[in-house]
């Protein structure tokens, strides 16, 4: 049998304080009320045993837990890390502390979201994932909130934060076609991800509007610097270039501006124009200066923030969809 | 009153089953045994109830919740938020759950480990910030391994994992010294890290006792990609510019590049050679180029993990200062 290390209970500070049990809870309980003596006895006493007051028994008894669960993909996107600083950030300053995990597929989110009931979180923030409709419904029937991030159900157990993807593709390729461009590659990622797929349909319904303009290449599973760089490369082997590249993020964009002014010397943006997603630091550099969709990151939180706290203080509150505004940032990568 | 939602107990799920609550507890327990029929009448019970089993509640019988708490500081920086990614694979592997605080600065550090305490993880990680040793002191106390990551104490109570960062100092100095560099400029981080201290000590020492070698410029609190680019146009307005710049982050070193080839249009590596400190990707893309000094990354993780999870299964194991091997990357930013 291995040794325990031995945590410090109330009965032993109540012991060395000369207190009982109720008044070392009392102390320790916001609000509750104590004789100011007995409260610096009791806390000199917690002190030197090395007490710290147990939330996690204390959330058995109240059925909160004040944890909050956030479940992750994306990593190599710094759109997202910087998400979740945020959201650890106004979480601890709303008095929660965040269960992280991390997913890599549909079946790791289910995973994780009921790893996280296990812990009775008090909510589950899912970021650029999708657990199953199955996993949501155990969320609902356990009455555990749970709020998507850049990614929906079809569900309506479930809450949700977008952009308005449609208006996004629209927006892009108003842009693009108002300079001169006409040849469109799309250089797309998670092609099962509804948020891209509503881009999708409307970059394609706007680019079939536009006199001339037409997509010469479509290519999926394309999202990072490195697969942005080899995509260009094989693009200019095409019989029809594009002149204009369209990335389904930031990372995918800046690979591409490498692979074409360095490694092709392609004039951009005069040759071509490249627009990314996301609107990373990295995209503003002086080295890159990419057009980009400015995605509302602060908005988006507080959307989601909002929303779970709302169901965790209102269990009968409905699930709903919300979605927060982006807007296109033009810098040097396009005319 | 608020409304709570119901959460299932395992009261509820014997009765919807009609067993015994301890054939629940059992069913629930890895290794326990239970008759397969009574199982699956538990199981299609628990499912259709919605019931979890209560990790939490286990973890107050057991005195370990499977959590580990990990307190992260300069987010701003692509290294350390891999860091984390990293940290949260490992430890789900392992099957520990990741409780994440964010700290900025040390009363946030102190105040994050307190509350990681509350919640009794099992271990604490902080990486690259550091809490005091009154801070440590009470998790010892508690019997609460702490390690930190890319920080040292004084005190004897905590692990920690570091790079030698003397070595990398000298590293760097014989490197540039011997591509012909004479005239340095130090932009440095925080300069109350130990870690940072010892390399500038090193690097001082090492330039010293080269002939004509001098340091002619020594910034602190320089450590992202903006303070970067306009530390370059503040050193090259000064009468003894530096021929090679010497940064305590990649992030540093990428503005000093932008600043340098584009702004002030100075020829790199000719002119001037710069040395950034992490290799994050962004050092490797074609843009950069940046000469760094790869931080072994898997390395520290590797140790930082081990040595939590070998002082939680045995508390009488001390902890221990830890030191994991970096090298230098040479790229097209010095000749």
């Amino acid at each position: 049998m291995k040794k325990q290390p031995a945590k410090i209970t109330s009965h032993e500070v109540a012991a060395e304080a000369g207190v009982s049990r109720s008044a070392v809870s009392r102390t320790f309980t916001p609000g509750a009320s104590v004789a100011p003596r007995t409260r610096e006895k009791i806390l000199a006493a917690a002190n030197k045993l090395g007490y710290r007051p147990n939330a996690l028994a204390r959330s058995l008894i109240v059925r909160r837990t004040q944890l909050i669960g956030l479940v992750m993909a994306e990593w190599e996107n710094p759109f997202y890390t910087r998400m979740l600083r945020l959201f650890s950030e106004r979480l601890q300053d709303e008095g929660y502390q965040l269960v992280l995990l991390t997913s890599n597929t549909e079946a790791d989110a289910d995973k994780a979201v009921r790893r996280l009931m296990q812990y009775q979180v008090d909510g589950v923030i899912v970021v650029s994932a999708r657990p199953s409709a199955a996993a949501a419904k155990e969320c609902a029937a356990n009455g555990t909130p749970l709020v998507l991030v850049n990614r929906q159900t079809a569900g309506r157990r479930t809450s949700s934060v977008t952009c308005d993807n449609r208006r996004i593709g629209e927006d892009i390729v108003a842009l693009l076609a108002g300079a001169g461009y006409r040849r469109f590659a799309l250089l797309r990622g998670d092609p099962t991800a509804i948020t891209g797929a509503d881009r999708t349909d409307a970059i394609r319904a706007a680019v079939a509007k536009i006199r001339g303009a037409r997509i010469v290449a479509d290519l999926i599973n394309t999202f990072g610097y490195d697969e942005g760089r080899r995509a260009i490369r094989d693009l200019w082997q095409q019989p029809e270039r594009p002149d204009a590249i369209i990335c389904s993020s930031d990372l995918t964009g800046l690979g591409v501006l490498d692979g074409a002014r360095t490694d092709l010397r392609i004039d951009v943006p005069d040759e071509l124009g490249v627009v990314g997603l996301g609107d990373i630091p990295q995209s503003g550099w002086t080295a890159y200066q990419l057009t980009t969709v400015h995605l509302p990151i602060d908005e988006m939180i507080d959307l989601a923030v909002k929303d779970v706290l709302a169901r965790i203080a209102d269990p009968d509150r409905s699930p709903r969809p919300m979605v927060a505004n982006a807007r296109i940032v033009g810098r040097a990568s396009t005319r």
